[in-house]
């Protein structure tokens, strides 16, 4: 399949310019980006009108098939929202339920221009078969805990995972500190040796949590972590709402990837993570996700992207902090990064062909002022025309190319009906 | 015209109850709401197909026209921005500009959902003409300022706008303290004695304006308002961010409305407002706006709704603060009693046939849970199928049915760049 997309703006993400011109795609990937196009072939020409392509925005935290969970238990205490209504309800999925759930989540990435997700949760052959049916791109990560999983099983899933489906790959890591013990987590930094493999966690999301740690260890996650041997080949962590000045070197010290998911941290009252205090004491990597649907409620870059830079503005006392292109990175080549997807960072000959197409020809992309700036401030999933994976049309103006809409929502909401009786 | 929607789904804001049957309209007023619908002849049927009906979105307080300085000169120190950008470009509008810089806000509120706005700005015929030719409801505030206006052409504007076009209207208002000397500030008074009329404000955006104010007259600016006698025929103001608890007992013992703007004081870095804290000290009346284009950047119901919700939560480290449905009503209902539109609260027989049609057949309405949670947690633009405004359908599965959306944006960018010469 050869796609050639004409009269269109192109921001590569390789820097801040706009390029007006074209780029043209090879089964799954880009053959060529720019001004001077060469002539060809293809199977299908596409004007765009002076629209916009932007690598696709990657989604580098969540966990996919909680959808159904949507506006199920909302504004309660977290603990009651966690062990009340989210724990009892995921033990009743079934295997044909994270395959439902997994495509209505990806239905809704497509809407928001997201090409791929880090996706943290249970029954992955259901969830592989989910992405890899409709053309999703996905990362796995680890999610062993006290209540599920063994270090086997995750050496497993990390061969499993990682043998070679272009869809599909996988990344080490556990669901958090304060649900997993020691031993477990020496097991994880063992592997992490072994395979020379980065390891991801959730990190420090709530004040809680960092307090319990330091109560059993004495240190806080991030120290302890990296006293275990975790963090010698890289990985990250999600959240990291309450990292002190040594955490932060840390992750600084070994290039760790910070990966922010502020609606969700709003939503459960979490807190606001350091980002400026994070990049002035010297990180560099930062990612962006949206969290599970349970938590959010949505899975959108845009409100994400807006939320990232206004929650620092506030939290600085600072209307120039965290300036919008600083986002938009985090937000398409931080991500990539960060979930090892080196082939998706940015718009270039040779990289795979993950991308959106925004519509600048509505009122909120107007005057045309600052392309970046409209995305990352006034952006939103109106503004998704198409979305591109692996070189294949998954999504354009409204219409789902791989899957039926209307029948996965009606079995979605019979599934959830089963499983939440509501 | 007699307009019939059936197979519907009907949230009136009456109450939390979600009606499932039909809503007709003859002119400019809702006939019937509810199950058993009455036969009829109707100049057109329009199938729902199980969709969302809820009152239009009220937007209590914008600067419609600003539009023009969309991502022109963000993450800049809000000084820097107010006095070099924005009022340098805004001194140079003509009544052209401010014309089509409205219908451009104007087209992003009807893609909101967004039936009626509380709009304060300058050059009023341009404004009311691009209201009332593309059908939008309008409600003006007066912004007398130090540096524009006098006490008599307010007067003027109050009687002019309030005289019977069924589109607009008009309540007194100026800028703010910071801005308007005590002369204009006691003339202002004596025309809300006369008129019996209430008073709307920029009241405590920011740290700085309550400080200078105290600097000024040692009180805060509600204290002031309210000691010049400003405030006994209702009014509210917009912001509200730095409230004592004697400005929240003012606000409470006069029923004064509170305008939050979220993402404007996000982004403008003046902090959050205290909402929940105002609600506990027994204030009743909220409402929510999106300021202007210029410091949001994007003029979006759905945006504003998940700040309001999210940012209380935090704030008040609780995730049961600020729940969901409490939000949906500042936003419908809230808003209309706000700017007077007494008419327009909610969806019931011979109210205004001010409504939007919400899309619930995409991924971020699903599963069906909890439709008003879906709404202010997971809802946005994307989900607006048809905004109708006065009986009128202006806007329907991506189209405006009474401007034409590229000229506008044409001419939009072409004033522009007249004015900021970029």
């Amino acid at each position: 399949m050869k796609l050639r997309f004409y009269n269109a703006k192109i921001l590569t993400m390789e820097n801040e310019n706009i390029i007006e011109g074209e780029l043209h795609t090879e089964n799954d990937k880009i053959t060529f980006v720019g001004e001077n196009a060469p002539e060809g072939k293809f199977d299908r020409e596409i004007d765009l009108g002076g629209n916009l392509i932007i690598p696709g925005f990657k989604d580098a935290h969540t966990h996919t098939a909680m959808t159904f969970l949507r506006s199920f238990a909302d504004d309660l205490p977290l603990n009651d929202w966690l062990y009340n209504q989210v724990f009892p309800h995921e033990a009743k999925l079934t295997e044909e339920a994270v395959y439902a759930f997994t495509q209505l989540g990806n239905m809704e990435y497509l809407t928001s221009g997201i090409t791929s997700s880090f996706d943290m949760y249970m029954k992955l052959p259901a969830y592989v078969k989910a992405c890899t049916d409709m053309g999703y791109r996905s990362v796995l990560c680890g999610s062993i805990n006290d209540f599920g999983g063994t270090v086997e099983g995750i050496e497993d899933e990390f061969n499993e995972y990682n043998s070679g489906n272009p869809l599909i790959s996988y990344q080490l890591g556990f669901h958090a500190e304060y649900t997993t013990k020691r031993e477990i987590l020496e097991g994880i930094a063992a592997l992490s040796q072994k395979y020379k493999a980065p390891v991801y966690t959730h990190n420090s999301e709530t004040k809680a949590e960092v307090e319990g740690c330091k109560e059993r260890y004495g240190i806080t996650p991030t120290q302890l972590f990296d006293k275990l041997g975790m963090l010698e080949y890289g990985g990250g962590g999600f959240h990291c709402v309450w990292f002190d000045e040594r955490d932060m070197e840390i992750f600084r010290d070994k290039n760790l990837w910070m990966v922010t998911n502020p609606a969700s941290n709003l939503k459960l009252a979490s807190g606001v993570a350091p980002i400026c205090k994070m990049r002035a004491a010297g990180m560099k990597n930062f990612a962006i996700g949206t969290d599970g649907a349970a938590s959010n409620n949505s899975l959108d870059m845009f409100k994400e992207m807006f939320l990232v830079a206004g929650l620092q503005k506030v939290k600085e006392e600072d209307a120039a902090a965290c300036p919008a292109f600083e986002v938009l990175e985090m937000a398409t080549k931080g991500g990539a990064l960060a979930m090892g997807l080196t082939d998706c960072d940015v718009l270039a000959a040779g990289k795979k062909a993950d991308l959106a197409v925004i519509d600048l020809k509505q009122p909120n992309m107007q005057p045309l002022h600052n392309i970046a700036k409209n995305l990352v401030y006034a952006g939103g999933k109106q503004n998704v025309k198409m979305t591109v994976i692996d070189g294949k049309i998954l999504y354009e103006d409204g219409k789902f190319t791989t899957v039926d809409a209307d029948e996965i929502y009606e079995r979605v909401n019979k599934l959830t009906k089963q499983i939440c009786g509501d």
